[in-house]
């Protein structure tokens, strides 16, 4: 049999006035994979641990996170298509606006007008020795890559994740040479751009239409390339991505998933989330394990915002697990989250996620996909690092551990 | 309080029909024992890890198999009754016919007409320093241990594992000098015994009657002796061992439990079970801790044939729980299965198993065994490398951790 992943990015949630968005919604569909299927709850990376996504896509597809995981950056710039090599150091990056050197907003406005111009300028600078690479991002964002030798991941970021202050100088974070040399290649790449940036003909005429100047750029999560056994190595099984998001594309391709694209993708509420469940459906002709991420809830949690949470749930519900049910044969279906973030919260937190596995599984007595009724399922409560050896065991493609 | 484990070999499945065989058997006797006992569902080795027979048994045993399996081959070589020294690799073999250089078939037809007497002219090898034991096993089956200085495990099988290609030329697993000349050694070995066998007189009167010639030896399954703390040094409890399957004696002699023979006994579904319930029930006299093993229930399920592992279990039922309740007291008892093996996949996999302690247990509302009923009990989902610590902890065997 073949394998389907559907993870809905931050999906689980506490109750609001006694319901979950989850419970809240109308989502007939969703309730099939759990009347038809096997349930339970999961904690994606380890009992009580709020997890980041990074941290926990790593663990779901098997990886031990505390072990392989170097930081947000480098897996951002392999989302964004920058091809890292072992040793190089990735780093987030924000295009800011700064004005008598305190930071004005962190985001340049959310104003798109001319980054690219502007990316394209900083971008294949050298600094003693080291080349950066730098790419633009969907928004306001940014992904650098410094390439070298003797780098390191140990220092701090230049974004200092408020406003009215300067940027941070990058210090140390050990007393190695290599963290001591690569935060001053950080300060300098400061120093550099904002002297390219300042004067750059395209903030001239983001002023002039009256926009806020992108003329700084803000470095976090800075993390050398992670060494990861490939997905295929480990599972036997190839994969296919299917996600809208620069972080989850980048893990996937860094452990060796092809990644499809599909078009009007946003990572946001309005996503073109139906255009996905049927790549997903195509996808499964040719690949013995496709996943399929959808960001959307997690957007609206961190929102805080209940009914668009909700909304959200019924759109998915809707939109793609209906005609995946519709449209495949032959298939074990894990439905679950990567993490939960309760819109009262508006933060990741430890809170298990539902977990609905449909196909040839031992059926249990839960027939509603939510949070409290997964948690009286058969499965009972697992852990997500094991998540892709049930799938792969249940689809008879696991190897015999002895004999 | 005493403890009895009893271990029915892939007895856990999937759903045949809607149903497991569990759910398909009248077990009145096992129902009895979830009823008044805690159930559970367990992954004897790791959540979603397919575990063999003796990986399961090992983790079942409280050892970590990550850390002290080292193959078969030693195990199998302890069952059949070899005594593994520190440094000996044990090796699994068959009896095979070879015609034309090409392997005609791997069991020799299954044939034991003279089978022990080969094996009596292929002991006792000495091959380049290294003494070679051979030992027949049941059936076509034969242990062989290597003894000798640096010696090595990490070697290929000679047994190709299909019929119509050449007997395989072990080859070195690592680039040490142990493992070539290891490899070397079960080359010689392969040689020496073809031409011991291939003009023996019992190959010239097995011809004649018309019975496939036992010409060459196949090897497979190299391990060195594994390093493992006796089982009364980490339970504080001497162990009797019940089992017709030389793996799992083998084992069981490793970790220093006495091993039982009882007569009639084969391993199939026609084995003299209920002369394993009678030993038992007797061992339970002088032992604090006995194990029961069964293995018709995995030789059914390898078969694929529902019908036969649900007629095991019945008998089971009857003629080994039913008088073990009728006969113990003052004991807790342990059912469950070392892995599942579906039917419907005819190998093991990674389902949790059913579980039932029975005894000085807080009891639970399941009053069925089968493994959907048992998912439901007050165990919730366990990992099986703490059961002795559970079953010892109950039968008040335990030491503190700490003060």
């Amino acid at each position: 049999m073949k394998s389907l992943l559907i993870i809905c990015d931050g999906m689980g949630d506490r109750l609001t006035s006694g319901k979950t968005p989850l419970e809240a919604a109308s989502t007939p569909w969703m309730d099939k994979i759990a009347k038809e299927g096997i349930n339970g709850i999961m904690d994606s990376v380890r009992t009580g641990t709020r997890p980041g996504s990074d941290t926990a896509h790593l663990s779901l597809f098997g990886y031990n996170p505390f072990k392989v995981y170097t930081g947000r950056g480098p897996l951002e710039a392999a989302g964004a298509g920058l091809t890292l090599k072992t040793g190089d150091v990735g780093i987030r990056c924000n295009f800011a606006s700064v004005k008598d050197k305190k930071i004005v907003d962190r985001r340049a406005g959310r104003e798109e007008y001319g980054l690219q111009e502007l990316a394209n300028d900083i971008d294949g600078i050298e600094i003693d020795g080291v080349k950066t690479i730098f790419k633009k991002c969907p928004g306001h964002r940014g992904a650098l890559v410094l390439r070298g030798t003797n780098l390191s991941s140990e220092v701090t970021d230049s974004d200092p994740e408020e406003i009215n202050v300067g940027i941070r100088k990058s210090v140390p974070l050990d007393d190695s040479e290599e963290a001591k040399f690569t935060s001053g290649i950080i300060n300098k790449f400061t120093k550099i751009t904002t002297e390219i940036l300042e004067d750059h003909r395209i903030n001239e005429e983001r002023e002039k239409l009256g926009k806020l100047p992108a003329n700084a750029i803000l470095m976090r999560g800075s993390g050398i390339k992670p060494e990861i056994e490939r997905f295929e190595m480990r599972h036997g099984v190839k994969g296919a991505c299917i996600s809208a998001t620069d972080l989850i594309k980048g893990i996937c391709r860094l452990v060796g998933m092809d990644v499809i694209d599909v078009e009007g993708t946003t990572g946001h509420v309005d996503s073109n989330i139906k255009g996905k469940a049927l790549a997903t459906i195509d996808a499964l002709k040719s690949y013995e394990f496709v996943f399929l991420h959808i960001k959307g809830t997690d957007e609206a949690s961190h929102d805080g915002d209940f009914e668009a949470k909700k909304m959200m749930i019924e759109r998915i519900d809707k939109e793609v697990i209906r005609p995946i049910l519709e449209n495949i044969e032959n298939t074990n279906v894990v439905l679950t989250a990567d993490h939960s973030t309760p819109v009262s919260v508006r933060e990741h937190t430890a809170d298990p996620v539902p977990i609905a596995i449909y196909g040839d599984v031992r059926t249990d007595l839960v027939d509603k996909y939510t949070e409290r009724d997964c948690a009286r399922g058969d499965l009972n409560r697992i852990c997500g690092r094991y998540l892709m050896d049930i799938l792969f065991d249940l689809s008879n493609k696991a190897k015999l551990f002895g004999a």
